[in-house]
């Protein structure tokens, strides 16, 4: 990551990151959902993708929050366990950004946001650093800063912290 | 998608499309089957064909609806999630399209069926549009007239979703 | 699979197939076994294979049956749904593939068996015709007559099935 | 692996090798942890590098160890599975395996080890032998004697027995 090309205008950008937004299905998971008869439901996580969050956090002082159109417990679970904060059902995730962003005195350029599906190109395209991972829908791929090598559930969370880890660090 | 070459042939059947029939096994899964101790079954479903479900209805007018051999509970849970349709343990899939057809006042031109195995040839063959994920069974990719280049599981049927989306959109 | 170079002595062999013994984890599963904290665990097996069960039962009037080291109960599950005998705990492979084709009056000529790892070497060497998984261990792909295109749990064991009903149908 | 270009340097290490520790998450696994609502988790290990841990004990008289930050459950059932020795929730790796070679007699030149991700970074650089997964973090790859074929999860562990069998044998 540290030898990634990066012009100084996007490096400028990366560097004044304080809070990363990211999607859950198809970003930390590979948009599978695991059905029993019953149901139930599982989700794949990444444990990388963990150490991504806290490497943010301790290395970079960069807070994480999961916003996910979704209603599932088991994202809040695995929230639970990264210690980051999470947003479930949510509609409208640019609304939602503008309000966390202003809950902490920042503003969606200091905001980075990864997602992979078309409910996320509003967001995406008003951040101030957009990735998605590699096998996000074309166009989405179309319209990030940084389409990540890794893809959703397979460590490209992680590359977008090592990312910014490796520009403020 | 929006670059993909399709004829003008091809593009005024997939323009007549209605309803979309789609295999479960090896299409919306990448055909695998999680067993317990107990029997208890699994399946991995991906949140981007669920997307491709809500874009047909949404943008085209299109229904879905998940016709297959198996008697499985989990796949009704996962199509009353996607508020689509759902037949188990069908055997004759032709004769079960030719009824949906019927009873909505189409025909099987109308009708667009996305397979990956040998039971799945006759309806395919029969279909206004056809096509199979890209790992499908080789007489099956020879048969039909879309091979996504996604495989089972893995967004083939959110190919063929937007695909229809983009020529009716 | 038709067009697969075989040359007419191969043929012959596989002309004379009546039993088919395959082995479970990294042929008919991709070798991965899912623990829980309570030690429960999951397999995950593709519906493609199971196909090819059938179609040897069907189309060429051959029988299958599991034969695993393993004590697991989730064998026996997956082994009834498919209609196939299965052998569980069994450390000499040889020697109950011996008993096997005794009862049924064949030989191990008229018997084929696909394996993946180490201890399945002395039985494929000893059947009229041997198979294995694409991602086999290296000794295993050197001693057998038919490497698989597909790996295990991915249709390894369906394009052995399809070999034996081109041959014989 | 016997035909691994390994220069005598590093097979003199090689041969040294008395005990391996191995990390999980990364390593005997894919990085994926598996969530329910309820917050359980499932984990998939590979049978195959079951089979390594046996062959190192068996062919090479060589025990094998997991070292693992987290506190789980499902590792702790594999282990037992495994008939390894298992250290969970630990934080400081090169201290543990000081203490471990230490109560064994032995020294960290006859210890190997093999890890996929930032917290492995001393105690790969610190032991006789170190190797990681094909798809290990880039720092870790750079780092190690043996960058595996295998991915985790999927036979790097058991690459590494088979060299060290090798070698030994």
């Amino acid at each position: 990551m540290s030898d990634r090309d990066l012009n100084g205008e996007v490096r400028g950008r990366i560097a004044r990151i304080r809070l990363v937004l990211t999607d859950c299905d198809g970003v930390l998971t590979d948009a599978g959902i695991y059905y029993t008869a019953e149901g139930e439901e599982l989700r794949r996580f990444s444990v990388r993708d963990g150490m991504g969050v806290e490497r943010l956090r301790t290395m970079a002082r960069v807070d994480t929050a999961i916003v996910t159109r979704e209603q599932s417990d088991m994202v809040a679970r695995r929230a639970e366990k990264l210690g980051a904060a999470v947003f479930l059902g949510v509609r409208d995730k640019l609304s939602l950004a503008e309000r966390l962003v202003g809950e902490r005195g920042l503003t969606l350029e200091e905001c980075a946001y990864i997602g992979d599906d078309l409910n996320d190109l509003r967001l995406l395209q008003a951040v101030g650093f957009s990735a998605c991972p590699a096998d996000a829908e074309p166009p989405v791929r179309r319209a990030v800063d940084l389409v990540c090598d890794h893809r959703g559930g397979y460590g490209a969370f992680r590359e977008l912290a090592e990312v910014i880890v490796a520009v403020q660090g």
